[in-house]
C-alpha cells in the first residue's frame, strides 16, 4: 500500500521540488479547513460544547378557569364544574352531566332512578369563552435560575393570549386552544375529550434573562385513540351524598363527561462553563497542530520514501 | 526509549527485508481490525452513534376502574370507593372505611363517637377482581411522534391484560398486579399500601411505528419502608358534610384505607440522523486511514532509523 | 512552515546531540503528563468516565399533615383543612376560608349572601405549628435500585427534620419550612402561596448503599410573581352541597386562601460499568503510546529534516 501511495509523490526534475512544496501546503491547508469546520460548525455551533445544560425543570403550575355556564336552566360556576378545584395542572371542565338522584345505597346502582335527566349539551356550548389562566414557575436546579411564565410588570387583568400579538399573556380563551387542537366543540362538549397544554422552555442563560420565556402549544392528547370506536372521549363518575332527616344516607350519582386538560411542562437550559470550553478550545488547537504536523510529516516521508525507493531500485538493477 | 524500541527492528540479511515488510502488514490489519471493531461494535452498536434519542417524554394518563364493592352490607360502586373519581394517574382504591358518624364541629373530632363502626376488612377482599383500565398517550417532542398504548383497532371489551398472552390489552386485573407484585390481598386490603404500574416506551423510530408499543411492569412502591413498623400501609381521612333541618353544619369523619395505584411513564426515543452519522463515519474512515498511515510512519522511521543508527555506531568504531 | 520550526532544532556542534536527546525527552515527559492529566482529572474524575448515570428515576410521594386549626371557633382536623385528602405529592393547608353560605343555584352566584364570613385569619396563624409527614419512595430504573427517603429502621414517632441535627427525619414543621423560605407566615396565611420541597437524590451506587440519601431544600414557587400586584398569594373555590327536606339542593360556597406544597423529587445515580471503563482505559493508554511516538516522530522528523535542509543547501552552494 505504502507503494501505491508514493507513487503518487515520484518526480524527477527539478521543477518538480517547486510542486512538492506546493502541493504540501495545498493538502495542510484543506486539512486545517476540514479541521475548523468540524469544529467551529459541529462542535461549537451545532453541539454548543462551550456550554452545559440543564434539563432536570422543576416546576409548579397552577391554573384558575374563569366562565359562567348553565346547566338545566341553573347558572354554574367554577366551584360547580370545575374539577378538582385547587387549580392543579391537570383539571376538568364538567360539559355534560347525567345526573341520577336520590340513590338510596342498598339498590342495585347501575339501575338509573327515573330521576334521570341529562343536561341538553347544546346549551353548554358556551365553555368555549371560558378562559383559563395559567401560573408557571419554574427552576433550573443546575444554575439555580427561577423564571415565571409573566412578567411581574405586565398587566394581566385585561389581556388574552394570542401567539402572534401577545405571546405573553398567561391567559387563554378555550376558543383559541379548540382553534389550535382542531376540535369540534359541540362534539367535545358532547363525548369529553383531552388536551394538552405544553410549555416549552428553552433557555440560552448566556443571553438577557428576559429572552428565557416560554413558548406554549397546544395538542389533543386522545389523538391515537380517535378512530377507537369504544373508548371515545373521556368522562367519570362521581357522586354527592346527602342525608335525609332520619339520618339515612342517600348520594346523588353524576355522570360527568369533560374536557380533561393537562399542563404539561418541559425545559432546556444552558450556560457557558469553563471546563468544557478550554477541553474544547484544547482539543481544537491539538487537532489543528497535529494534523498539520502529521500531514507534514506524512507527506515527508513519501516523498523521501519515494526517492529511496527508485534510489534502491536503480542500485538493484 | 527510541533506541531500546528500534533495537527490535535491527536485522542484517537480506531475508530480513522480506520479514520487514510482512511484519508491517500484520501489524498494519490489527490495527485496522481493532480501529473498525471500535467504531461497529462500540459506537455504532453499543451507543448507537447514527441515531439521535429524545427522553423529554409528553405523557398524559387516564384510568378507569370498574367493579363493585360492598361495605357494611351497602353495594359500592366506583362513585363510592375510587379517590379522587376523574381517572388521573395517581387514584386510590378504598378497601376499608372506619366511619365516625355524625360529628357536629365544636366537639374535639378526636374523640370517637359511639356510632363508629368498621367495616368487615374480609368482606372487601373482592377488590382483587376489580379491572383497570389505563388509556395512555404520549408524544417526543423532538420527533412530533405520537402514540398511544394500544391500537386504535383493538377490541377492549373484553379483553384482560396478561404479559404473554395480550400484551397489548389495556385492562388489567387487580389480582394480576397483586400476583405479579407478591402482595397479600388480604394484609394489602387491611392496611392499604402502594403500587406503581410502570409504562415504560423504548422506540427505535427507524424501524415500524407499530413496533413502538409499552412494556407494563409492576411493584410495590412501599417496599423500601416495608419492615417500619410505624409508616405501614396507606391510610387518609376525609369527611362528608351535611346540615341539619335548622343549618347546622355536621359532618361524617372517614379514615380510609386503600390501595394507591401510582401510573409511572417513563420512555426513549431514537431515530435516524444525518449530522451525528456523517461526523462518526467520517471519525471511522480518518482514524483508519491515520491509523494505518502513522502505523506506516512509525514503523518505516523505527527501520530506517535502526538502520542509520547501526550506520553511525558503525562509523564511530 | 516547515522550515520554520525546523529551524529550531538546527544544531552543528557534537554537544548538540546530547542537547537533541535531552529536549526530545523534555517534550515526550511534558505531553505524556498533559495527556494524563487530562484522562484522569478530565475524563475519569470530573466526568466520571468509567460510570454510566440514570437519571430516569421513578418517585412516588405520599404525605400525611397533623394538627389542629380553629375556623370561626371550630376546631378543624386533617379533614377540613387538606385539599385534596389523599396525601398526594401537592397539596393544600388552607390558611383562611370566606363562606357564602346556602346558596340556592339560580340565583347569581357571584352575589354574596348576607350570611358571609371571612374567618379571621390571625387564629389561623397556627398552621405554623402543623407537621408534614413525607414518604417517599423512588427507584432508578437503569440499575433496579428502589430507596425510601428514610430508613426501616429509624423511629419517626416523635423526631423532627433538622437539616444539621436530625438530617433524616422524614417529619418537617411548617414553622421550620417558612424560616428556611423567609416567609412571613402571617402575609401568606392572608394571601396564600405556594412552597416547594424539593427532595434531591444524589446516589454512587460504588459506595455503601446506606450513603444513597436524599437532601431536602425548600422554595418559594410563586417568587417570580412576588412583584406582580394583581396575581398574589394562590386561592380557589369549591362548594359544599346540600338538600333541602323537600330535595331542592343548595349549596355553600368556600374561596379557601391555602398555602400549596408541591413536593418535587429529582434525582441521579451513577454506577461503575466496565464497558466505558475499558474503552476510556484503552483511549487513555492509545493517546500516552500515540503521544509518545508522534512526538518522537515529529522531532527525530525535524532534526534529520533539518540536517538533510542543510545538506541540500551546502551542495547548492
Amino acid at each position: 500500500m505504502m507503494g501505491v501511495i508514493a507513487g503518487f509523490f515520484s518526480y524527477e526534475t527539478n521543477k518538480s521540488v517547486v510542486v512538492k512544496s506546493w502541493s504540501v501546503g495545498i493538502i495542510n491547508r484543506v486539512v486545517q479547513l476540514v479541521i475548523i469546520t468540524y469544529f467551529v460548525c459541529y462542535v461549537f455551533l451545532y453541539e454548543k460544547a462551550y456550554q452545559v445544560s440543564d434539563t432536570a425543570i422543576e416546576s409548579s403550575v397552577i391554573t384558575k378557569v374563569k366562565g359562567f355556564g348553565e346547566l338545566n336552566n341553573r347558572v354554574m360556576d367554577v366551584a360547580d364544574y370545575i374539577y378538582p378545584p385547587q387549580g392543579a395542572g391537570v383539571f376538568c371542565i364538567l360539559t355534560r352531566i347525567i345526573v341520577t338522584d336520590n340513590q338510596f345505597q342498598g339498590r342495585c346502582p347501575e339501575v338509573r332512578a327515573l330521576s334521570d335527566f341529562i343536561c341538553p349539551s347544546s346549551s353548554m356550548l358556551e365553555f368555549k369563552d371560558f378562559t383559563i389562566f395559567i401560573k408557571n414557575s419554574i427552576r433550573f436546579p443546575l444554575f439555580d435560575v427561577t423564571r415565571g411564565n409573566f412578567p411581574s410588570t405586565l398587566n394581566i387583568t385585561n389581556c388574552t393570549f394570542d401567539k402572534d400579538l401577545d405571546p405573553s399573556c398567561p391567559i387563554f380563551r378555550v376558543q383559541d386552544i379548540l382553534r389550535e387542537t382542531q376540535q369540534n366543540a359541540s362534539v367535545l362538549a358532547k363525548k369529553g375529550g383531552e388536551i394538552g397544554i405544553n410549555i416549552e422552555w428553552q433557555c440560552n442563560l448566556d443571553l438577557n434573562i428576559d429572552r428565557c420565556v416560554p413558548k406554549y402549544s397546544f395538542r389533543r392528547l386522545d389523538a391515537p385513540f380517535e378512530n377507537n370506536t369504544i373508548s371515545k372521549g373521556y368522562n367519570f363518575r362521581f357522586a354527592k351524598y346527602y342525608k335525609t332527616e332520619k339520618g339515612t344516607e342517600f348520594r346523588t350519582l353524576h355522570k360527568a363527561y369533560a374536557v380533561r386538560f393537562d399542563v404539561m411542562v418541559t425545559g432546556k437550559a444552558r450556560k457557558f462553563s469553563l471546563i468544557p470550553t478550554v477541553i474544547n478550545v484544547v482539543a481544537a488547537l491539538t487537532s489543528i497542530g497535529m494534523g498539520t504536523v502529521v500531514c507534514d510529516v506524512i507527506l515527508l516521508n513519501f516523498l523521501r520514501g519515494a526517492e529511496q525507493y527508485k534510489a534502491k531500485k536503480f542500485e538493484e538493477v
